[in-house]
């Protein structure tokens, strides 16, 4: 691309020191060759970077176009087109991809004012987590498939023992580099940075596009074994079967158990390399950097996870006899019965209670945070947009359902079951997109508090009116902590503002003392409760409706009645793609619903 | 949904009477229950709006994939659900649909002060114009489709008459709603517009779903016309064929040319209504409304027409070949080989037309227009959009050449086609994204004109320095025009000013002088002109692009390599889908390019 030329580093900032941020001295603007002839440096600077976003977005297009095609053309052809080609692709965008984290981690981000801001908001913590959780997984995984390989030498080809390798080369590096640069807003070597940052997530899109198709395999064993039997005999493992060896049953049940984990991962490396790309050369003010995220506490709920935690229990024993039925080749269809009754009653539940924390939303006296947020309108578009798999499969379902027989018992349980699903989900990103636009309370009254630092007399001094004006002026946006609570609680604040008057004489203390006041306050407010304990029901209802798919339990694609109604092949499309996306929003939803609960 | 009694008209507005729609008391500012405690009306309006398009475009998600599972299911299970029942559901949404527009046509915009602002942008006469001409088309092909019927009315039901009546009812409100009410920006009733809107759009993407996935029958018949005896053979219409009259046939014919102008209606359609939806709601500053559309001008373009008019005439002529080759059942090698390179001579003389006017662009000192504009903001997502259509199949394509034996004339010439058209495709992409961000020259012109105005002896008495000044201070992301030029023609621009200085006593004349000289003087500059002979280049050579794939020529399906590497199902899916992407694409590039030649 002919942009990297421009986008190289300023050498003759190489000689100053890293001071303070605000120095616009140490700001490299973007150029673009296309827009040199803009008025103000701003201006150039924006449209640099939206032609930087638009060449590197191109670029990651036609790679994920060609990839697909490669994908696709193995699936529907594969005697022009094996596995092994595409593993060929893959592994050569993999290490193209390191060679580029290797030269970001060596070289972009150890130059001067490479990286002046982080954004707070990217690389939460239970991202990150979740980004070493299923990158842990994926490495033991490729483990396993080395195994496998290793055990199965002689039939297979040793090209079979250096992809995984590569993988696993790929993966660590990877999750070291989210780990470490999640919030980097990269100053330097714009659009060099872009393009490697696209490279890579489409290489993640790949495999997770390769991993949702060949998840077929797995699929195809839980739940049709004789027809799999049939394909591995077409395929290049024609005489190449698990010899009855313990350690090769490990290797391929530890394969079987570990690979939707690699689906996840990837999705979720997607989602952090975009805010990451979203966040090339964006400098943020200060006002953004002092908003602090609150901690987790679990403190003042006890109805949520009483609720949920039994919700969970359940659950696991529902899919424990679920697993126990659909393994035994011929799910019988009590346990779907079961499967389904389970499901009718929870997912109601959390519709209201989605609902009912929406209206809370409503009905408190919060103010809403209008910034610009990239990793906030990523998860807002993840949720609505993996939402999507979930709620067209149940449309799919409830169109099968109603043609064929409506009035037997587990077609209307199936029904009903599809029905619920799109309310829930529905009303559930309601909830959490409404709650992620909420202020957090805490971090507004810390940052007035900051605020007052500077004028720490006249503040003193005039306890009641100044507070409410100064804050106003600095922060606009800001509510002043008067408005946080409704007219029924007026004397506890009255009472508050009493004492506080009262200690005056106290100086440094009286700081301290209002902050811990206000949190016990919060902790008193009937609503806040509310929504920590709707937020917190919701939070293990997803993780338990997030690992019941994960680990194999599919009664779209086993109770057969769509698939009858569909055809075996078409079903299986919709289901193979709608079902990983239905994975990755309970996933999602655990991270948004964990964010309402912590800052409401 | 529960904010349409919110929104309700303002009725104690209505005994005013309209006047100047700066007037602030006209606003009907958005209010919606969920943020009731902004603590400005600009932020609770911002927010309203936002919780606005969130619930409509819910809406028209569920309507969306509601019909898409009936869809799918007539596709792969045709006993369950029949096209009837499609039908129906259609006509249920296209009832609904008609109703919203009557109580808009006659309700909502006749309401006082209901559209205080209409977008200069949206619905330019090119869109406009082609929703009337593919409307009529449409209106067309439901006249036969009823013939068609009446002839054989006596084995098809009389429902299937009723169905195209509906079709005909809802296609000319729409087209006559669209025509009068594109520019709209509508400010009562804001959530009901928005859902009526939604379900508008969510209507017209299914008959287009219907349309590409009915296109099945088209397509078949001009290349499979053995397996489409047996598809009818099994279908509804076992013992309904056409009896051998004139008429029938003609019936027949015409369903078959005009149906590519339906599934081109509703995608135009679409695009016009989200504009629409975009739109409702927003207050357009005074800035925005000065900037009036430049006219039309066939004025100093010679070699652009030239060529273009050559390569459109190549074109027909190609295509008439290949038409008649291709009906004669066996499309021999040559006609395939001839079609190949009229592509191969002509798509990298566009993409070079197309990579040098971006240099262009990049050369002229034009300044850019950043303002918020909802029609561009879509005219880019649709270009890009479209264009994934066909850079998708190309690629597979290639996958598919590369992979069976690229050494082969007919192979090599296709794979080279492929290649072409996805670098033509993101070459020409970046041109018009490009040019659709210059500003306008004349249009700022004459804004500056306009702000003059109002200190006419000022301006007439102190001529240089005064203009830019006054200019700079009211509208600051204008250029003056002495910057619109480079160095090699400031002799000229000298010659200019001097000659301004002297009729300075002349007062009122001076302004219509100066104009039409800038008006002169823009057609001198070799820059402008090279960008208005490229843009009508590449308009012409987009027209005969589009004219082929419409009318029935379609290469990568009737010559059989990707068909026979894919399979038929696989390869039919993807160019099906892909096809009228194409098709779409290049008549939406049509417009984008007029208005670079118009704006250049």
């Amino acid at each position: 691309m002919s942009d990297k030329k421009v986008s190289r580093p300023c050498h003759h900032c190489k000689s100053r020191s890293a001071s303070v941020p605000s120095d616009t001295s140490k700001i490299h603007y973007e150029k673009f060759w296309l827009y040199r002839h803009c008025s103000s440096v701003q201006q150039r600077d924006r449209q640099a970077q939206k032609a930087g976003q638009l060449f590197s977005g191109l670029l990651a297009m036609n790679v994920v176009f060609l990839g697909s095609a490669f994908i696709s053309s193995m699936i529907f052809n594969k005697v022009a087109i094996t596995l092994a080609d595409v593993w060929i692709l893959l592994s050569i965008l993999k290490v193209l991809c390191l060679f580029w984290i290797i030269y970001y981690l060596m070289g972009t981000s150890r130059q001067p004012h490479a990286v002046l801001y982080r954004d707070s908001h990217a690389g939460a913590i239970w991202v990150r987590g979740s980004v070493l959780l299923f990158g842990s997984c994926s490495i033991l995984l490729n483990v396993f498939q080395i195994g496998y390989s290793t055990v199965l030498v002689h039939c297979k080809s040793k090209v079979e023992i250096v992809f995984p390798i590569i993988g696993i080369l790929f993966i660590c590096t990877q999750a070291y580099f989210l780990w470490h640069h999640s919030k980097d807003c990269i100053q330097v070597q714009h659009n060099f940075t872009r393009c490697g940052l696209m490279v890579t997530i489409a290489t993640n899109l790949l495999l997770w596009l390769l991993a949702v198709t060949n998840d077929t395999l797995h699929m195809e064993i839980e739940s049709q074994l004789r027809e799999v039997e049939q394909r591995f005999a077409g395929n290049e493992t024609t005489l190449c079967t698990c010899p009855n060896t313990t350690i090769c049953k490990v290797f391929q049940k530890g394969y079987i158990l570990l690979y939707p984990f690699n689906t996840e991962y990837c999705l979720v490396c997607c989602s952090v390399l975009y805010v990451m790309w979203k966040n090339v050369g964006r400098r943020i003010s200060h006002h953004h950097i002092l908003n602090t995220k609150p901690k987790f506490k679990l403190q003042g709920v006890v109805f949520g996870p009483l609720l949920g935690t039994s919700a969970v229990i359940i659950g696991a024993c529902v899919f424990m006899m679920y697993q126990i039925q659909a393994t035994s080749l011929d799910p019988s269809r009590q346990v779907l019965v079961i499967y389904y009754s389970y499901y009718i009653v929870l997912l109601p539940l959390m519709s209201v209670g989605a609902v009912i924390g929406t209206i809370i939303h409503a009905l408190e006296k919060k103010e809403l945070d209008t910034l610009k947020n990239p990793t906030r309108s990523l998860d807002v578009v993840l949720l609505m947009g993996a939402a999507l798999g979930q709620i067209g499969m149940s449309y799919f379902s409830i169109v099968a359902l109603v043609a064929t027989d409506p009035s037997d018992l587990l077609n209307s349980l199936a029904l009903s079951y599809s029905v619920l699903l799109i309310f829930q989900n529905i009303t559930q990103n309601v909830f959490v997109i409404d709650g992620l636009h909420r202020r957090h309370v805490v971090a507004a009254a810390e940052a007035k508090h900051a605020g007052h630092s500077g004028q720490d007399t006249v503040a003193a001094e005039m306890p009641g009116e100044e507070e409410t004006t100064l804050s106003g002026k600095q922060e606009h946006s800001q509510t002043p902590p008067g408005k946080e609570e409704d007219t029924k609680e007026e004397q506890n604040r009255e009472a508050y503002s009493q004492r506080r008057v009262s200690v005056l004489e106290l100086g440094q203390e009286i700081r301290k003392a209002s902050l811990s006041y206000i949190h016990t306050y919060s902790h008193l407010s009937w609503k806040r409760r509310v929504l920590r304990e709707i937020s917190f029901f919701l939070v293990l209802c997803n993780i338990i409706l997030w690992v019941m798919p994960t680990f194999g339990a599919h009664p779209l694609f086993e109770n057969g009645m769509e698939r009858s109604f569909y055809g075996y092949s078409t079903w299986f499309v919709i289901v193979n793609f709608g079902l990983p996306l239905g994975v990755f929003y309970r996933m999602h939803s655990v991270g948004g619903l964990l964010e309402v609960y912590v800052t409401a």
